[in-house]
């Protein structure tokens, strides 16, 4: 077995400008990342600018990243990185400017390479990436992850190359400025790193030390989260949570639930950890059919007496999706085409129960 | 609160020739470092020159690292290392030749300095290491820490510098070749590094992922160590127990029992583990006057139900030492000025807790 997690984070109360030293020493002119409003809502933009310009360090900002950014967008980022001669990428806000600065530290520092690179099996490094996480769900901060819409393939699919920050600054006081909606979904998001990572064909003795303490941590806050009124002390622990996600899926990969979820992002746009989450409980059922105590133990460190009222938790937060025969004859025959997520599921699974999971999760029309 | 394990590991069957592809990639000409003789009993040794010929990757031999090594040989090794052109090492066996390979790393890599730069507060990068463990304990195969033997202060101290083996190859069939003594004596150091980082000022919630579950693993082989048994499952417990150890103290550090503990190996040779471990009873005890449920919790993941269990456990299967009431007054006087590991204690300390701390501990004569 395998350990492997080189990231350095710093999980604190104004961490960013307490580490601007080790930040600032990344490199001499930054790549700013962020989507067009957030970062500088919750205040992580201007702690970033303020830790670069107390050392002497400059930058530049590329503002435009979309939520499920595009190798387009990652493209031109790259493109604009390089005019600026940036030697350093600094990520800043949810999943979607962490994971697109990996992918833009890959293309910066490869100015040969057609974007297409990104998608090769080629051993390429990346420039120097910080992450600056806002939403508590993703984990990228401590993933070598980036996952990206990719239009020809209509979905959305991680990169080849591993990229890790060498360093992230997770503050949990930005979480605060984060809407009910966006809190719920981004930490089921976190709950479906523990959980698929927890149950896998990967999991190890080391991932399940991240993978257990995250289920017991999202258990003492799920009902503070359904409720949608989190204090100080909750949100650390939503952070840390969260990059104890991150850390188990950096050791096991994800399963099911993310495959499916990123048909229904792609051709929905339904928000990443809803698309997600949707699935959890019957990916529980289906797991218990192989593994009954391991499922038990799964829903004891969430403090769920059984999958009944895991279920009952998931419709009550997340709400119902609807989708079409159609869409779901689709999806299953795509999912029974990636390897990947099969490859993680520890006993062969048929059409059948792949089309169960998706009609027993989704209001088909 | 900060996490950084940036280590490479594998703990597995065969993993020194199975990622002989990782290992050698890290240079074109290693510096093997090891002990005289139980690298070559083993079959580490073997293993890493048969994986290093199938790469065509050259190496030299430096084969004179002593238990305990001081700066004199670390220093004399780097000069062969130089005079070989190495441009990684590889250290093979117990904490000694790791803790060394990682000083020749740093001394390698900087022919400007003088070996009395592995004691001064410099940034200085040291060539690649990768380690190969052949005991279970030290956990120096997952730390930055090298401890050498400093004849001026006459005592043995921990490099200034922090060095993390990029990679390291943790295979437990090489446990299997060490005596019962060796095997108990460095059992008990990597159960000195889970209690002194689990009750520690330093302490956070993911050091402690390590220290709790390396604490339970250490309570589930008590008994086969204690007996001088162990099976191939247990070896290979033993061998992730004593990463976890490592892993813990990379985070926090050790306490009292470790610095206490070189007093009596420079000065009586008395082996690292034992030398340790004899001080843990009055430790739990100090820390329980402070911690009582802390203290519990310990002896509960252990598996023993009081420390008086615990001392009676310990004093089995390590005996006892001798010293004389001057020792004590000049190694109570020692820890007293030990500004590092009266840090990492939560409380203040006063010097007849410390005295009383060598007393009960060994046997006065």
């Amino acid at each position: 077995m395998k350990f492997y997690m080189p990231t350095k984070l710093y999980l604190e109360e104004d961490c960013v400008y307490r580490h601007r030293k080790e930040l600032a020493a990344l490199g001499s002119h930054a790549l700013l990342v962020t989507g067009r409003h957030s970062a500088r809502v919750n205040g992580a933009y201007d702690d970033v600018v303020k830790s670069l310009e107390d050392q002497g360090v400059s930058y530049s900002l590329f503002d435009e990243i979309e939520e499920n950014p595009s190798v387009e967008t990652v493209a031109r980022a790259a493109a604009f990185g390089r005019e600026q001669k940036a030697d350093f990428v600094i990520g800043i806000g949810g999943g979607s400017p962490m994971d697109a600065a990996k992918a833009i530290a890959l293309l910066m520092n490869h100015p040969e390479e057609e974007p297409s690179v990104l998608y090769e099996k080629k051993e390429l490094e990346a420039l120097p990436v910080a992450a600056v996480p806002t939403t508590a769900g993703t984990g990228s901060e401590v993933t070598p992850y980036a996952i990206l819409t990719l239009h020809e393939l209509q979905t959305k699919k991680s990169m080849s190359h591993h990229v890790f920050p060498v360093l992230s600054l997770a503050d949990a006081k930005y979480l605060s400025f984060a809407g009910r909606e966006l809190l719920i979904n981004t930490a089921v998001d976190t709950l479906a790193h523990l959980i698929e990572s927890h149950l896998n064909k990967n999991t190890t003795e080391y991932s399940r030390l991240f993978s257990s303490q995250g289920l017991k941590l999202w258990g003492e806050i799920k009902e503070a989260l359904s409720a949608g009124e989190l204090s100080g002390g909750q949100y650390e622990k939503l952070m840390r949570t969260s990059t104890l996600g991150g850390m188990a899926i950096s050791h096991t990969g994800t399963s099911f639930p993310h495959g499916m979820s990123y048909y229904l992002t792609y051709n929905m746009g339904v928000p990443h950890g809803k698309a997600v989450g949707i699935f959890l409980p019957a990916f529980l059922e289906l797991y218990g059919t192989k593994e009954p105590d391991e499922v038990r133990q799964v829903l004891e460190y969430l403090d769920f007496d059984e999958i009944g009222t895991f279920r009952k938790y998931i419709r009550q937060v997340l709400g119902t999706i609807k989708v079409t025969e159609e869409q779901i004859t689709s999806y299953t025959d795509g999912m029974m085409a990636n390897t990947a997520k099969l490859a993680n599921f520890p006993y062969p699974v048929t059409k059948e129960q792949m089309r169960n999971l998706f009609e027993t999760s989704l209001a088909v029309q």
